[in-house]
């Protein structure tokens, strides 16, 4: 039996284009309206696997899904990198001097900033999603407005592309995991997601990193985040790699005794493109 | 002449609210539409201080705040913690199980996710403003539909609190910092804001946090940055506190020489309450 796997966003979104490439183009997936949603999907058995987004090269981590992670006791079984192309579209026949507003996503917007401080007579609008919008001006047939979106909205919705790769940076990657709800533990993996918390003594925090380093883990993301029941203290979620699984274990079982509540939040395998 | 203040947002926000309480209820402000409008102000010297959402007891930095203040080369000179409370309101008349859609920033859906889920019949809609909601169920009387916004909102736009403080955390709150484009040195401080880069070696962060604790500085925050132009590098933004700003510069010298590219994004007083 194939296994269903939970997106966030529909079919053409980028978690879709991950999906397949995990999986294969014909992998059966459950659409999902937020990354919410998707961990319902996970809980309830719908999607035995979910792809998120988890952090990207430009705006950084997106925080709250770190806490549908750690909340859900889900767990990290994959990771993939994934590079993002925006374009600019419009109904057909308009050009960039037609356009009056774009609206996209937060994050599109930002990632696309150089291109569209060049062009300031547009004005900036926010929405919740990228190919929504494109959606609304193909079906509205709207004009003055275009979309920043990934090329298959625009073939899906008859829009034209006004711009090609406007991202301000070309190498501009989105890193996805892989989750599901149990642990399957794998035999050999060099990267693990952990989540701790210190007490607030001076200098436990560098503490805890000197015991990664003599270890020889690679620390390749750090991330403080506040604890829910407890306003302004913080817990640290850690990325690290590792050429031995000895070595992390080793490193497990020292900050298992120095932190407080320590728990991996999945082992897998580097994948990020060297 | 009173300085001007720049605010993200309209009158009756929450930033609002920080500028009249650090400055006076009778202080000049600039509404901006976005965070990126608020540094515009800044710097054409339309406004001279600007108030800034920059990380929130639930859901952690706002990152693309950070990316702001470094691009733009701004100076952090205060900050505020400001207690947020969100409230459910519809037009009048109208009872929590007429209500089919809650539309608000997903940052206010995400506070308030404990309160919705015991409602599962309300469908949640993510907007760009929680206060814009608001104003648009007044203005198109819009029966069914529901916005989480501050009080204010429902005495400006005619609508009914339906549920009071319905945020999963009572003592949610939200940090706000005042920003300026010059650095205007103060005598005494007890808090700074540094950002830093740093090589890949391991142990490197390790080793920075080890002279912080040295010099008798105590970490409040830690946020790894990608590094825009190289992606998958990090910068650290970090906060530190302490009791003599003498410790401070010496620790600050160390890191001058031990980190890439060390930059003080502001010197300014505590403002946590304890």
């Amino acid at each position: 039996m194939n296994e269903k796997i939970a997106i966030q966003g529909a079919q053409g979104s980028n978690h879709h284009k991950v999906a397949q490439l995990l999986y294969g183009n014909d992998t059966p997936i459950e659409e999902c309206l937020s990354f919410d949603a998707l961990v319902d999907q996970l809980l309830n058995d719908t999607a035995q696997k979910g792809v998120m987004a988890i952090e990207n090269t430009i705006a950084g981590s997106i925080i709250p899904n770190y806490a549908l992670i750690d909340q859900n006791d889900l767990q990290i079984c994959d990771e993939y990198y994934l590079p993002i192309h925006h374009h600019l579209m419009a109904l057909p026949g308009q050009s960039i001097l037609d356009i009056k507003e774009v609206c996209s996503h937060p994050m599109a917007l930002l990632q696309c900033k150089q291109f569209l401080k060049k062009h300031p007579h547009i004005k900036l609008v926010e929405d919740v999603d990228t190919a929504a919008v494109a959606k609304r001006i193909g079906k509205e047939q709207l004009k003055g407005v275009a979309a920043i979106a990934p090329k298959i909205a625009a073939e899906l919705f008859g829009l034209d592309v006004l711009e090609d790769e406007i991202q301000t940076i070309k190498n501009n990657a989105t890193r996805f995991v892989v989750l599901q709800t149990r642990e399957q533990p794998i035999q050999d993996f060099n990267k693990a997601s952990l989540k701790f918390e210190l007490d607030h003594k001076r200098g436990s925090l560098a503490a805890m990193l000197n015991v990664m380093s003599d270890c020889k883990l690679n620390l390749t993301k750090i991330q403080s985040l506040p604890k829910i029941e407890t306003p302004w203290k913080y817990a640290f979620f850690v990325d690290v790699t590792f050429d031995r699984v000895a070595d992390y274990e080793k490193a497990k079982a020292i900050i298992e005794i120095m932190a407080e509540d320590l728990k991996v939040l999945g082992t897998y395998n580097n994948g990020r493109p060297s």
